[in-house]
């Protein structure tokens, strides 16, 4: 039963199984206390964080285990920006990052904050100059991840560093998904990261701060981990943490060769094995073990659950399996397809042969999803054309509106259009999004009095 | 190796530890996915919430899992003080609070808020009357603990739930201690807990917002536990924890009777064995596996470590054992003796044969430490006698300054004056017990060009 969702969270390593067990004998006192459980406890937190330290590339002075990716990120951003805040309360986020960063950013703007959110381009980077642009006198904060969690596409931190050095602006770089493969470049000054990403247990994120960086860790006073991490060391699962850490990195360099050859083969088939798929993500700059594409005419909940009941466990962005029912901001972000989206991310370990066997059953199971939905099979032919139509999709969720544009769109005449009402967000990602797929032209959006009114213009 | 630590952290229960292991291959999945893995994350989930919700007395979706008990003691502070900032910026602790109740009501001040700290009683808990009396109309959140975690009193939680009901005021209380031993009783309306004090493993702490109480998460946003914990869910520790609650509540009645035995021969013989020694905390209204007691002449730090030597681990509130030089703000409140402070507290399944040979080791330990520091072994007799004496403790640590006091109240006559001039913190606390202790009167303390100069009049 393939789990194709590392990304999400990675199976336990059997390593970081073996410390974790290991330890919960000696690892369970405090490691303040002067006693020798405590003295013992202490020994195996100190050694931790050596070996995480090393990992990560900075002074185990620096580094500080936190209770998840998400505190690290969180008590990161927020010491960060209050320690800087007589030089301004500006921060600059790129429009990808993973939640647990943006939200931190709205919680500053909620405070009074501004914020900057760079662009990123169709294949999910940031361009240095770009953000470069965005740094200005009263910028406290900086925050660049180094690989994106949905589309794998590699940031070039390298470059932005010396930008934001060069500026005098500590760059925050979320390191949760690249961890696992090597320490990220450049001169960086804070760095967070998630241990159930790179399989150690949950429970355990780190914050680097380097010295020099000014830091003033928010919210009440905790002695523990440096002021940084307030709460009770978990000291097994972060044994766990370092051990598993150093493991998956003594294999990274070969697993990584292998995991990126069986995604390479998900990008290249695909496209041929699927019709109308988009393949997203940087198909070279990216990380090794993970790739994502999204299916016109798909129903991405139904998908999931299709391939569920086949076996495979996969994520997806689209806007019918998120809470809130907007696609992944991601996705928007970069503007392409949202509809039928499944982000594929191999846990260390996989096999060629369980690869080979989703390529297998992946058209079949689209297939049944679009056979389901009524989705066009057929590219648009010579029907009785009028000028212009208007398709109501008022109430109906993706993939729907873009189903109903496709159906019409072989009914206008070349340079006709085709008007479709929708309220479903996702529409606003993925009618543009077709329409860069088809070569129909997007003329654009105006508000209606439900939704909007999406405009395409037949091209061919 | 007795360790005799508990309401530090309790060694991994062997419920918890099976149930840690058994889940780790179930619970590393992400519970918010739909998939398989995700599912069985969730269910695994879902049971554990209902057994710590059953345990705590709460309905499941009142509690949510938090990193830590300082966590839950954090965010449930900050939510329901932000939840009824329209009533007002008012807080209530009592003086004895753990140290992260006190941390967040520190932050809370620094915010602007308006802190009342409630004092109490020699035995170390407030009076019912006294809390009540510091309700205000502006008053949004008050915080009491169920007992005492350094010197094992029970506080009359039920009675100022009622008041504060009464006020319309939420009553956080802070269940970290007495947890294992059974529910908390009265209308309490947050309450939190912490599974590495009742043998579950570090990284867990549990937050109960009742339904009706006002509740305002703070920080940046996160879908997880309600919004009330940020963060990627430990599942296995969670699972852990709430198997281990149920555990030792199971044993609860008969494990708290036959320690509460162990603990009343330590306070009843310890003053017969050791001279001059203090019990401290209530006899009665007690946790059933502390006590505490503080030792005259002694340094703490020296006899934990002859303590420690002889196999037993032990914690002390005396100044020398923490990093701030202060003694306990719980002995502080109390008004008891600081000086060598010495708490117990069993683990489940002590034996009375480890009890007895404390009780056998402890006075040569004692004896050891005052025989290096040169403490007065015989009470004050007669010697040349001058109406007033001047003893220059400066620069001298705990508890030399009292020794020094010691060594010469004999040689002023009764109705004569001794003044100690001292610089160290646990002086001011120490001086005036020692008077109470023997009898002395302290007549009080007036500032000195360096530290304070304290008053006693011989009064036998």
């Amino acid at each position: 039963m393939p789990y194709f969702d590392a990304a999400s969270s990675a199976p336990l390593h059997p390593v970081a199984r073996q410390a974790l067990t290991a330890s919960l004998d000696e690892g369970w006192a405090d490691p303040a206390r002067l006693y020798r459980e405590g003295r013992r406890a202490r020994l195996l937190l100190d050694a931790a964080r050596e070996a995480a330290a090393d990992a990560v590339g900075c002074r185990p002075d620096e580094l500080s285990f936190t209770s998840s990716g998400t505190r690290a990120v969180h008590s990161g951003t927020a010491g960060a920006l209050a320690a800087r805040r007589r030089v301004g309360d500006h921060l600059i986020v790129s429009a990808v990052e993973h939640s647990s960063v943006l939200h931190s950013a709205e919680a500053h703007a909620a405070g009074g904050g501004a914020v900057t959110e760079v662009a990123v381009d169709r294949g999910g980077a940031v361009a240095p100059d770009a953000f470069a642009a965005a740094l200005r006198e009263d910028t406290a904060l900086a925050c660049l991840q180094s690989a994106n969690h949905e589309v794998g596409t590699e940031q070039p931190v390298a470059e932005v560093a010396a930008r934001c050095r060069a500026a005098g602006v500590p760059l925050l770089v979320d390191a949760a998904q690249s961890l696992p493969w090597g320490a990220v470049d450049g001169e960086w000054s804070l760095l967070t990261g998630s241990a159930h990403k790179w399989g150690g247990p949950a429970g355990v994120g780190l914050l680097v701060v380097r010295k020099g960086v000014r830091f003033a860790p928010q919210g009440p006073a905790d002695e523990r981990e440096s002021g940084r991490a307030a709460g009770f060391e978990n000291i097994p699962a972060i044994v766990a943490a370092a051990a598993s850490l150093r493991a998956v990195r003594a294999e990274a360099a070969a697993e990584g060769a292998r995991l990126r050859e069986l995604t390479e083969r998900i990008r290249a088939r695909v496209p041929g094995l699927v019709p109308d798929v988009e393949v997203v993500g940087d198909p070279v700059r990216r990380l090794p073990h993970l790739v994502t594409f999204s299916c016109l005419y798909v129903d991405g909940e139904t998908l999931l659950h299709e391939l569920d009941r086949a076996g495979f466990s996969v994520s997806s962005g689209s806007s019918c399996t998120s809470s809130t029912l907007t696609p992944s901001h991601v996705l928007r972000a970069m503007g392409v397809l949202s509809e039928g989206n499944v982000r594929v991310s191999l846990p260390v370990g996989t096999e060629a042969a369980e690869v080979e066997r989703f390529l297998d059953m992946l058209p079949g199971a689209v297939a049944e999803v679009r056979r389901r939905l009524g989705a066009p099979s057929v590219a648009p032919g010579a029907r009785e054309e009028s000028a212009s139509l208007v398709v109501d999709a008022l109430g109906k969720r993706c993939p729907i509106p873009v189903i109903e544009l496709a159906k019409v769109i072989g009914d206008v005449p070349v340079g006709g259009t085709v008007t479709v009402l929708a309220d479903d967000e996702a529409a606003r990602l993925d009618i543009p999004a077709w329409c860069e797929m088809r070569g129909q032209e997007y003329v654009g959006e105006r508000p209606a009095d439900h939704g909007a009114a999406y405009v395409v213009r037949r091209s061919s």
